[in-house]
């Protein structure tokens, strides 16, 4: 007989959870259901992170889980008060979409210094027009988000001959691979250095909006920006703003205030914005890697083993150690 | 008064030559005036390195300049067997162009692997759909050419995580980068390991068609084929038709048979090629930096001494020290 209950919130199942078999007894829920099924479940599996359901059920009155899964790098959509403040252990994908995205940010950079989109748009016109365009190496960008994300886009920028400052939360000096990390406070003076800003942060209480009206103002003419971090990092209203004046030479958007983003919004069509479907993590076979780091976790639960990727809920992501 | 004569081929003129001021007479030519102002030439620049007036002219009878230098790569527009069998000695423009191509062509790559293309034209509909994409790290890549700019494209594709192949005319092992150098007639069965065919190599009658219906049928389904040397390396009917079939996943092409490419051709419109008019090496001030290589050389010269990039005519290439 299965010892414990997984309940898997998501309409779209993961890969079959081998090696639960025989464990557990794998419950799906959706959204509508979740809070019905809480009280029978063991551990909550977030498969679809882009629920607010978990939030929504969280303070639960009596038995719940002990540990909530979330397959995503964020922790955003499900933390709520609630939840930070009962005994609920959280962990997360990290070490799954790392790399991934550090290649998205690298080809969108390149993609924007080469102007690829300014050619693509002349193909389909069938017209021929040489452009000179931007050299990579040497140009200096400004990561905000000092976690495995940033830090992997940090790494592939600087493989790519571009100098890159990361931006933490607090300063940390001495970083074998970046030297000083900026504190968060310290962002301002460092926008209007760079080429390029690349949001990888998590989004927490601290860091919503944390590209609004004045970011974009001190950023220096002709720079570009990428995030790749949450859609309400950004006030996209004023992001538009930027690149319509001309401060912002062009941006990419994988994230969304809004996701899916609606078919009205003036993102879709703002010059020089480019707009992908939050993918920049999700490589071929992502799925069946989540599903592996889940199980790799369980089995370590069901041992009494300390999880990995323990989530501090008031900060918001796993801490760097 | 000055001691030379400098003639520059090309109607839109280099950037002021300012080392030569006292010392040279700059007189510029079109193509139709070359073969008349030639006799009156100790040097001569071709800046416009598209056009064929200088194999043209060849042979020249009577005096004729001692040393072309080309603004270009690829000296293939002017060779031809006249200049080959005389004793003027022909400098191109090694060293300018390496690393903006090997950023390229790591766009390219980044851009087919991830489907910028494909979000892009998306975003024209306004039409949100997730796709999961390919890491770039872990595949491989063949690249054709071992001259400093394939050798460039290697490097950067390494930094990046692809396992890469260099292909050169012999075979050379020991290479402190790329292990072994492939030979030319060990292509073919390269091709079928490759998940990115890249095209960096000189156009000379060894190579060209090089990329003709054999090689795209050796390539092995899901191949992406990138081609940053000249376009008659290519069977561009050859590479419609894998492109067609299938065969190919994707390609860029950024040179081809004819200059600019002509509104009627079918590459404009095939599906999964992008086009780029010839621009993968200029970058911003390339200009600048082709003529400031070409005075410094032109330093060399006036002081009696051996000129930089000189091109073993018989090659067609500044070979490879």
């Amino acid at each position: 007989m299965p010892d414990s209950t997984v309940l898997v919130l998501g309409s779209d199942p993961p890969p079959k959870l081998d090696r639960l078999t025989g464990r557990a007894r794998v419950v799906t829920a959706e959204p509508a259901t979740l809070a019905a099924l809480l009280p029978t479940a063991d551990v909550l599996l977030a498969w679809d992170f882009t629920s607010d359901a978990i939030r929504d059920a969280w303070p639960v009155r009596g038995p719940r889980p002990g540990w909530v899964h979330t397959a995503s790098a964020g922790v955003d959509r499900l933390l709520c008060p609630a939840l930070v403040a009962d005994d609920t252990v959280v962990t997360n994908a990290r070490g799954v979409f790392e790399q991934p995205i550090a290649e998205y940010v690298a080809g969108l950079v390149l993609a924007m210094a080469k102007d690829f989109h300014g050619s693509w748009e002349r193909q389909r016109r069938r017209h021929w027009e040489h452009r000179d365009t931007r050299r990579l190496a040497g140009t200096h960008a400004v990561v905000v988000g000092s976690g495995p994300i940033g830090r992997a886009v940090g790494t592939t920028l600087k493989a790519l001959g571009v100098t890159v400052e990361l931006v933490g939360r607090r300063e940390r000096t001495g970083d074998p691979q970046f030297g000083t990390v900026r504190a968060a406070e310290a962002l301002r003076p460092l926008l209007g250095g760079a080429d390029w800003v690349v949001c990888a942060a998590p989004l927490t209480d601290a860091t919503r909006g944390l590209f609004g009206p004045e970011a974009f103002a001190a950023m220096r003419p002709g720079c570009r920006f990428v995030n790749v971090g949450r859609g309400p990092l950004v006030d996209e209203d004023a992001l538009v703003a930027a690149l319509r004046s001309g401060r912002l030479a062009g941006a990419a958007l994988d994230v969304f205030q809004q996701e899916p983003l609606p078919p009205d919004s003036p993102l879709w069509q703002t010059p020089g914005l480019f707009v992908s479907p939050h993918m920049s993590g999700d490589t071929l076979g992502w799925r069946e890697v989540l599903a592996a780091q889940f199980e790799e976790n369980f089995d370590r639960w069901a041992a009494g083993e300390p999880l990995h990727n323990v989530v501090d809920k008031r900060l918001g992501y796993v801490p760097v150690r």
